[in-house]
């Protein structure tokens, strides 16, 4: 099936990826939470559309950028949250751009982020819909307490330009209780305060199943569900068959009995761990270890005879997938009833 | 100098990278030293040229698509080794057609490899360098004894189509001594079959000063000298001063007094690591690590008050420079009598 691919190459096997996102659209419909999927995993607009027509209600992205490639490839993604502080005025006219076309929202954790959105979208006589992000554990952005949330809402609500949308957090794995915990409260100050909370949106691949745990989120914001990944299977919430993507590589050296080299290294596959040891799964052989990545080589060991030929193709099950996508400029999508399409991937590379 | 750069965004000083080539040039000079420099590193045809002005005899590419994104942007770039084990139908095709633009040459550890690029060029009327990759201690491709170098040898040199270029090594930081015990052997082996080894390339950027204590090679093809990067200020053979490549990000949120956020991600800095603690070194501040990496984030911490604010912008170095001119579609270039100009980066994700 994918003899006249080049190698390396990013395979996506299509059904698995509509299985995967109609399992916890499931699951979310079940619960009634709101599914809004980050779209750095696939980085796709005609998946994007998927996940909509499986009742997704928009979707998520991670900076301006990557947002303008996807609604420049879609005319069906109109409601779109951007889970990022933006700064600066070429983003920020940017972002007056793109709600003039969509449905957009951002997130704001700091005053400076906050007074540099109302001033763009005073300025613009347009309005734009700001969450304030949470840390509830992850520590990377997000205020630290409460009692700052209610702050920053109060503020945002005050601000020419700016609707209040809700409260957002990337949790850690394991968080839901924190998430419980820390929204109520500040959806409580904030409510004291007369503020109406729209949302409270919550995300992460790896807890989706227990997002219930957190019954406060009104939205979940899973990403790298669509695919799955190495990652993923380690922590038991996704079997090799659920994984999506693989990456397929030849075979170039055998140059001793328990050691082979692939043509794929750190520039396909990524030196991403994620905790792991080793740089990917070897489908169908799992006594093989990728122990070493250069940029263009993969080296796999193995414990007795490799058994691996010059030529032979392999596919491997990547550590983390959404990287993987940043790497190519195309996917080969392919399916059951589909025989392998080369797809561009439009928010490939799109940093700013 | 910078400010109307959106970030992240990766940096080019021109002069730094200049004097970097001419200093290694000097050296190998002195040493009656051939210079391949890797391309891996820049990816630009412009730096290619650069590096040729300078003296090199031509460049080392590391995948047929890339060694052709660098001659379809350079008219001059006319000699290229390809430092890979070539398989494959589409490879082969693309190989006899740039043959037949530049003088190329190619690199076999195996009869498989060997056999088929004869086939193709025997079937093309065209010929050949192949030189034979050993293995000097990197244990990733190459021969592993100096009786199967000979042997490969003279299959290239029977094959039609071909013609044995001689011996190449991706040696081990350190391996100067393996370098030169395995080449003399393996030359002596060769030699005494009545064939001529023509050339012994041999690269790596960390111990390319000691490139005199192998001087059995000819040639030498050092990628990083022409950036540097942490990894090679951490080896002690470059100081931040030579370091061509940073990046540019901005802060975005200081969420704790002693840590920050970035706009730059392992989608700007990978998550190479090359045995070192953190992703990178915040200029000017030696009292940062940027201990986590997500996508788009940056995590900076600092024992004390981090005295960062939001909108401040920093420049990394970051680990491994080679990996981050793959991230982007261009880097600004800039030196002293030049303002930054967009250059788009031609060999980037050419990884067939």
């Amino acid at each position: 099936m994918f003899d006249r691919i080049q190698t390396p190459a990013v395979l996506v096997d299509i059904d698995v990826a509509k299985r995967n996102i109609e399992r916890f659209q499931t699951y979310a419909d079940s619960h009634g939470l709101k599914v809004r999927p980050h779209i750095k995993t696939h980085k796709l607009p005609a998946i994007a559309e998927m996940q909509l027509d499986a009742g997704a209600v928009g979707i998520t992205c991670q900076k301006v950028s990557e947002a303008e490639a996807m609604v420049a490839g879609s005319g069906r993604l109109n409601d779109v949250l951007i889970t990022y502080n933006i700064l600066g005025d070429d983003k920020l006219h940017a972002l007056v751009a793109l709600a003039g076309k969509v449905k957009l929202a951002v997130v704001a954790d700091n005053m400076t982020v906050i007074d540099g959105l109302s001033a763009a979208f005073a300025a613009a006589g347009a309005t734009l819909n700001v969450f304030v992000e949470c840390n509830t554990g992850a520590d990377r952005c997000g205020v630290g307490t409460t009692e700052e949330a209610a702050a920053l809402a109060v503020r945002i609500h005050a601000a020419p330009g700016l609707r209040f949308a809700g409260l957002m957090t990337y949790p850690p794995v394991g968080g839901a209780a924190k998430v419980q915990a820390f929204m109520t409260e500040a959806k409580a100050l904030i409510e004291a305060r007369g503020i109406a909370v729209p949302a409270i949106s919550s995300g992460g691949t790896p807890d989706m199943m227990k997002a219930h745990l957190a019954p406060i989120a009104t939205e979940f914001r899973p990403g790298t569900y669509v695919y799955n990944d190495r990652s993923l299977v380690a922590r038991d919430v996704a079997s090799w068959d659920d994984c999506a993507l693989t990456v397929l590589a030849t075979v170039v050296s055998v140059p001793a009995s328990n050691r082979a080299i692939i043509d794929a290294g750190s520039k396909t596959l990524t030196s991403d761990l994620l905790g792991l040891v080793g740089h990917g799964h070897v489908l169908g052989r799992p006594d093989i270890s990728i122990d070493q990545l250069s940029e263009e080589h993969g080296r796999l060991r193995c414990q007795s005879d490799i058994n691996l030929t010059v030529g032979q193709r392999i596919r491997i099950v990547p550590n983390h997938a959404c990287v993987v996508t940043n790497m190519v400029d195309g996917v080969y999508v392919y399916g059951k009833d589909k025989a392998p399409e080369l797809w561009p991937v439009p928010a490939r590379g799109k940093i700013v």
